[in-house]
């Protein structure tokens, strides 16, 4: 990556730092700053070396930078943008690692300079740990990462976040904000919704009687209450959506078990588990079977 | 246990299969016999050596046991009750694996002769896959196993049903079948219920952009379908219940979004994180986290 010679990093948590540590074993002349507006997690992140170097304003952590990668709550993206408009270097690219993205191109759109260009990013990678002590630097290695994109994206600065996933190990896929934050109130939002509704719909007392299918199923509402309101409540409408979706289907599921037909049941179990199975062999193929 | 010379066990499955061969490793003195109303089953029982003799009708099966152990389906127990009652040893203690036990003590108490003992039998293990192929000897071993009795229960068909399964690595827990099946029904049943609706509401599409979180609260939704609509179709009413509570939930969820309230949804999800970490905490304790 001869195009990148510092690059900025906003907020060291989990994702944050786990990608400023994946840049220093994959690009090792690439320079890295660091910053948190917390001085805790800035001494933190120093002790740890999860950067080369860790910054104590935004304005000298995004000077001179090609690329800045925003790894703080989405809500606080906005905000953000405001505060780095008069620093950032004509020409760097802005990207960020929030899991949803519709919000996140307005806002960039309406306050990022002209003069720089934002394209989204999600890698699909994490952990229900958070904060920079479990910071990873090959969390990203072999994780799918989204890259977004809509008609006013630079179409080079989309193809420097290309290379640079890639370099640390990514499969990247590119597709459009709205089609992003529809796919993932699906396949993440909602299931996290569905985690917490479940060990809620549960007594304490009664839950010492779970098995492994429990604790597996709960697993993610283990995860930073507000790292996930942030998510949620940024893709509202598509979560909505979600659970509206999700209530026919148990819906169908309680009427299958009231009329107690047998063939009924296990149809609705079967077309899961089917759907499953074929869903488990794509991701063995594309080694993203963990 | 002196007071046991041979075993059958009814259904040779996976867990079937894992009872007999925990049986045959931890009391090398007792006899096991299994069964299988399916030809190819009792010979690979045979080839793998599940248990000491695989019987070809159940009259042999039943002949002279001090334990009977069903392992169907739930929904064949009542028949096989029927089947087994004239050749059922006088004092035999009679009982099941089975993941529900409210119709199974009512099948019983209708089915066999009063010459024998009936008390139900929930050892709280298992796995997605099925089959004979796939039985451990360990299976059992550390796991939770839930005796259900009533007022009519044997008192020491339940001691002897309490040692048994102690000597098999079980920690052994007495409740009401009422009391099981409600219990059942939210921490196991209602999740997977719920696993197979979110896979249901998803387009398979979108499902390859599932990360680890989506497979792991997805993973029972692998399980066999007939195996899980014989239970649920067994335990109907409280599965319907616990719909309902968790529809409840979800639309608590869904409202919290609605009105956008960061303090509403970090609520929600906070409490269910709470009650999850005690959860944990307790598991951990009891060393039934895996």
């Amino acid at each position: 990556m001869k195009d990148l010679q510092k690059i900025c990093v906003l907020g060291m948590g989990l994702l944050g730092s786990s990608v400023s540590m994946s840049v220093l074993r994959s690009m090792p002349r690439v320079k890295v700053v660091g910053y948190s507006h917390r001085r805790s997690t800035r001494q933190k992140a120093r002790r740890l070396e999860a950067a080369s170097q860790i910054a104590s304003t935004l304005a000298e952590a995004v000077k001179d930078a090609d690329l800045v990668i925003l790894a703080t709550p989405i809500q606080t993206f906005e905000q953000i943008f405001c505060q780095i408009a008069p620093f950032v270097k004509p020409g760097a690219v802005i990207t960020d690692v929030g899991s949803t993205k519709a919000l996140v191109h307005r806002w960039a759109s309406k306050n990022l300079p002209r003069s720089v260009y934002f394209a989204g990013s999600h890698p699909i990678a994490g952990s229900e740990k958070r904060g920079v002590e479990f910071a990873r630097d090959d969390l990203l290695s072999g994780a799918r990462c989204i890259l977004t994109s809509t008609a006013s994206t630079n179409r080079s600065a989309l193809a420097m976040l290309r290379r640079f996933w890639t370099a640390l190990g990514c499969r990247v896929e590119v597709m459009t904000p709205a089609r992003h934050d529809r796919i993932f109130a699906m396949v993440s939002h909602l299931p996290h919704i569905t985690a917490a509704a479940l060990i809620n719909a549960n007594n304490l007392n009664d839950l010492k009687c779970a098995g492994r299918g429990f604790m597996d199923a709960s697993r993610i509402a283990s995860g930073p209450e507000n790292v996930w309101a942030d998510i949620l409540l940024t893709n509202r409408k598509n979560c909505e959506k979600g659970i509206a979706l999700l209530i026919r289907e148990l819906n169908k599921a309680r009427s299958a078990l009231r009329t107690g037909e047998q063939k009924k049941v296990e149809n609705l179990l079967s077309r899961a588990r089917a759907k499953r199975d074929v869903l488990i062999r794509y991701k063995m193929r594309k080694g993203e079977l963990f």
